[in-house]
């Protein structure tokens, strides 16, 4: 077996990044609805639960850019959120666009404290 | 050569996403800078600005794939903003906290803006 100390940093980040790029768009679809995007909030609050197991439960270098950098950063997107949320705002769903941008954010700070409470739990 | 359309598209999607998360990778190293997340605030305003001239421009098929969901999707995070956000407010940070979330968000919608002016001064 190959120690994952032994693997170039770029290519652990790389593998996490494609993992979690197919994870995201399979769960985006496998939760989508139309006329919200239930699918990216889904993939954002829980890829930022698994960032936050990640950083608080202190897992650093090889396995850290793995599962955080790569799956976790990949998992979740940014980019389209916004895309969504101002194609939402500028097709007069103003109001569907507001909840979406204040609840990704809240359930993504809510899910961060849960995983930090989960793992004092366990501590 | 092998035409892209011969390519399964999760292969597309896997490759967009592993390169993606590798340049966020280096991008948010190169321009960060200490007690504030500049280099996600960047990666994140960047990338919605290529999803934007990905999506307003119809590429779609395979090369959307490529660009968009995979590139662009993994070089955005959500999961790194949330959390550095959570952070600075945790630390006391309460107005980076807000401006870290304001201005990733306002950042984000006026490249959106950005990309479909010069799409449409293009056409």
């Amino acid at each position: 077996m190959v120690a994952l100390t032994a693997i170039d940093p770029a290519h652990v980040v790389g593998t996490g990044g494609a993992i979690g790029a197919l994870l995201r768009q399979y769960v985006s679809q496998a939760v989508a609805v139309e006329e919200y995007p239930l699918g990216t909030f889904a993939v954002n609050v829980l890829g930022s639960f698994v960032l936050a197991l990640v950083a608080f439960g202190g897992v650093g270098g090889q396995l850290g850019l793995l599962l955080g950098t790569g799956l976790a950063g990949s998992f979740t997107t940014f980019s389209t959120f916004s895309y969504e949320t101002v194609r939402l705002w500028e097709t007069g769903e103003r109001l569907r666009a507001t909840v979406n941008a204040v609840s990704s954010i809240v359930g993504a700070v809510l899910t961060i404290g849960l995983a930090r409470w989960l793992l004092a739990g366990l501590g």
